[in-house]
């Protein structure tokens, strides 16, 4: 077991140095002077209650006993803390029982957290974010009955909206609710692939679900958002509310949290309480996917973390081969100082580092828009829609690569399972799946956010990152990356219109066709610009360092060349081929597959 | 459990048309007419046989218990009917026993077994690389005593090179053999990671062993190789040979196959016979490692082949969502009909096909050194020593990418043990680092196979694609293609050479910082010509084909396109990179990291 899942160094720059400036329009220094304790606060709990059961959840997982789904036994306790130390509350208003802690300030929990133990994460993230729901949507009523339990860790939260015939197409989702007067609906139907749907560890778990009202309109249009608990009250207790867990999936990685499928209303006793509108139910779900979406994305971000300090700690002690040229019979060298190793450990710092930034820069956005008001904060909004897709899948897809190389600094005992990386690369795979497959935020970006509003949010964003390239030119060390970025953004500005042009001229499948290359190269751009920034802090501080400081700052500028040299020249290719305008897989039949 | 984990279609495509004209140099039409029979022989074993427990093997894994290795309980009779059905021999010399099978027939048939059953396929492998270690090395007395049974599948043979302390550097290696007389030596020390070490479905266990001669030099030109059995002979018994069994490893995948530790000598009872020269051990050993690095290449085509196959059954038979432009409430069509997802799928075939094809290249060229003689028999064996490590490290590498996007084709369900992928993907990640992680075939590659004989073998190879690529530009549809694997190929080579005046310049260390970059654009040219040669002969014989073999000769055109669309564009970005003579990771050092 490695000793160091996150140093807590590279949180600290981003938040305390890289994003400072732009957090100074948004929060106060005594706010943000508070902040340390915040995430020492974290890193304390993560390293002493969740990072010990890392491997022991992947081990003994949930299993389904008699209708119940049983989950590790510290589950229970440790949600409970985490209701009492504040952490399920965090994000909600402070008027509505919550820390009101800056969303960018919670991402970096999430960072600490999900390092630590990817699974125990989930359940309070999952709590917090069913309680944000009902805390912006559900009436005085909902909101007294269900925000305290959710809040102190003794109620489960879910977001329960796949069901097996409508995985990625939630237009088809069937699960239907029947009015039964006045916002309470008679629940019927089945859910999949909901995680926490059901555990030991609480005494209620609350479902925020989605279903159709009878007679609603086909697809999109015609969705509800309920609650819709396992027990619900009855005079003045609770009562079963007639959901059964009929499986539990068995899963490669994310083991220590249950994913079950879930079947409401088999005896037609399951209520649910409508919150929101009728048939707007998806744009509320929305508000919670699209928080989901960041955190999977930081998820994967924090995974690709700790797999890297593993990876470091490995690779600094062990000792095997010499550097080119030694004797040998000299004394092997720690594998460190092998060019292969670095060049993978640099590959694993661009991209783990490189996502994380990514995301807290989104979350910045999130803040931004709370606090700012009119054009600024639409603007906000248009860059947080735009970035949410970009952030989650460059961490979910990048992370496999960035895993797969700690586990090759491990050699052949990064396979087994006395080294923590063969489970952080289980736990990897399921990121570009959740919460919206690659594939379906590539069609997010390309289809929608890119050409909202005739490209406002495109060039929001490169008026943003040419920002940052004007700061970067005036370092001589950084003005050619610089000029490499601006390159490349000029290319993604051009292959967008282009695309933009060919829509018209071929229809939207045509477009769309290869919008997951245009996605890759979207965050390809997009993180060029989260290491610019971080190497203009980097320079401008290392002036002053010394000893570690020093080299903390001279390696952050160092990853960031790493990236320009290796990473950002993919860019090129894929925009090639975006710009070919040539839909090869749409010409391709089913009968050519054999 | 999918029906099919590999399509015989491909196979017979790349044997009797693709490298039909090649091989007729070298086989009697006679012999390549029986080669249909052989594999339909094993197909239908592994069909029945192997594929049957796939997953089974998987769950219930190896374990030790009082010092003997339970595998599953199959294993033994798989083994002996391996061996009574010829499998095991049919890599030895008629003379010797064997069936005397072309190499290319050989990998043909580990594609068969090891897309039905990875972990089963590797102990008949094991046993096969020993006996014929035996037979090209050994003496009559051990040839006699030790073939018969290993080649029976009764015993089992392994390959016994890693240490703890010398993994990839295996010149410090320290396994000692003190002599007792007569080509017996006394072994001490102990090994790691050795596949099929011990189990319980064999009599006796025979260790291809590399171990130092007391008083032999340091460094490689001190080892030598041994056949060290775990039953030795004794009064025409056998008996114990003091080998212990110290511990086997739990990995992520490859769960099937035991890997273990073993402690030799603890009671300085271990007797070792050597086979071969004093000191000459590795050089010998290579041979079996070499063709180990073959099958390791082929291993992971073939799991990226079973993984494609099962995800192109799921997208053909799982409905959700519509075409692009269809009404919303249309019926779901199958996903297969998604670009997104023919994208996915054309990007699994364009792997594993290709690298399929570059393995059995490579077969081609070990039977044409063995049937030719003089020049022509030098030219194939120096283009098969460079390829092993292209051919070797693209399938594993690439193989990686392939299985992650057969799960991204199942979405959720692919992440679940109810579907294959995830096995596929956990089984898969082991061949970047068995027989020779990817940085130290990329050190092979430029650092001794591309720079032999003033860079005799990348000429040779560069004369094979022009070959190729004259024909391909005889066809209309294929003419702008091999003008892009031209370039490429140019642009590798001026790589090469200038990476070879680097090395003057700058040294050992700079010139092979970036091998791995190398060799990953090296792979990129020689799939790319792979795929070239495909598609001659699926234009060519598609003109009088009809139905499904005008679909499959299609297909074959539509993924080389595909190839040369997708793939073969990251061959500039490497080949930039390598031509920028910057090895950013040597000025990088160990404190920079954190």
């Amino acid at each position: 077991m490695a000793e160091r899942f996150i140093h807590m160094q590279h949180l600290r720059f981003l938040l305390r140095e890289v994003f400072a400036e732009e957090s100074k329009n948004l929060f106060s220094e005594k706010d943000m002077k508070s902040w340390d304790l915040v995430l020492n606060a974290a890193y304390d709990f993560a390293k002493t209650a969740l990072h010990p059961l890392f491997s022991e959840m992947d081990r003994e997982t949930p299993h389904l006993e008699n209708g119940t789904v049983r989950v590790h036994p510290a589950i229970g306790p440790l949600l409970r803390q985490m209701g009492k130390d504040g952490w399920i509350s965090a994000g909600l208003p402070q008027k509505q029982g919550g820390e009101g802690l800056p969303s960018m300030l919670l991402h970096a929990c999430t960072a600490i957290f999900a390092s630590a133990n990817y699974s125990a994460s989930v359940y309070s993230a999952l709590s917090m974010g069913a309680a944000r729901l009902i805390a912006t949507y559900g009436c005085e009523a909902l909101k007294d009955f269900y925000l305290p339990p959710l809040l102190a860790g003794r109620w489960q939260g879910t977001m329960a909206l796949t069901e097996a015939e409508a995985g990625s197409s939630l237009g088809d989702l069937s699960c239907e609710a029947i009015p039964a007067g006045e916002g309470v609906y008679r629940i019927r139907g089945r859910k999949v692939f909901i995680s926490a749907a059901d555990h030991d560890g609480v005494e209620n778990v609350v479902h925020l679900m989605l279903a159709r009202i009878d007679g609603a309109p086909p697809g999109v249009k015609g969705i509800s958002l309920f609650v819709v608990p396992k027990f619900r009250p009855e005079l003045g207790g609770l009562r079963d509310n007639d959901i059964t867990v009929t499986q539990i999936f068995h899963k490669m990685g994310y083991r220590g949290a249950p994913i079950a499928e879930l079947s409401m209303g088999e005896k037609n006793d399951c209520l649910g309480y409508l919150i929101g509108m009728e048939n707007r139910g998806l744009s509320a779900m929305f508000q919670m996917m699209n928080g989901a979406r960041l955190e999977v994305g930081m998820g994967a971000a924090a995974i690709a973390t700790a797999a890297y300090q593993a990876a470091l700690e490995y690779t600094k002690s062990r000792k095997q081969g010499r550097r080119m040229g030694a004797s040998s019979i000299s004394e092997p060298v720690a594998i460190i100082e092998h060019a292969d190793v670095k060049r993978m450990l640099l590959d694993q710092r661009a991209i783990a580092e490189g996502a994380m930034a990514l995301v807290l820069q989104c979350g910045l956005y999130e803040d931004a828009l709370h606090t700012l008001t009119g054009e600024a904060a639409r603007e906000r909004h248009l860059l947080l829609d735009l970035l949410t897709p970009v952030a989650k899948s460059y961490a979910a897809e990048q992370g496999i690569f960035s895993v797969s190389q700690s586990i090759q600094c491990f050699g052949g005992y990064g396979y087994c399972e006395d080294f923590p990386v063969e489970q952080h690369f289980r736990d990897m795979r399921i990121h570009a799946i959740h919460e919206g497959t690659t594939g379906i935020q590539a069609m997010d970006l390309l289809g929608r956010k890119v050409m909202m509003e005739k490209g406002l949010p495109l060039r929001l964003l490169a008026k943003e990152i040419r920002t940052t390239l004007q700061k970067a030119e005036q370092d001589e060390a950084l003005a050619p990356m610089a000029k490499n970025l601006e390159q490349a953004l000029h290319t993604l500005e051009k292959t967008t219109g282009i695309l933009g042009l060919w829509a018209l001229e071929a229809g939207a499948e045509a477009f769309l066709a290869d919008a997951t290359l245009y996605l890759e190269a979207f965050g390809l751009v997009t993180v060029g610009w989260q290491w610019l920034k971080q190497a203009i802090f980097a320079r401008k501080n290392s002036g002053t360092a010394r000893g570690a400081a020093a080299s903390f700052y001279e390696g952050k500028t160092n990853v960031c060349r790493y990236y320009f040299a290796y990473h950002l020249p993919k860019h090129a290719a894929l925009c090639h081929r975006l710009m070919t305008k040539e839909a090869l897989t749409l010409s391709i039949q089913t009968e050519h597959f054999s």
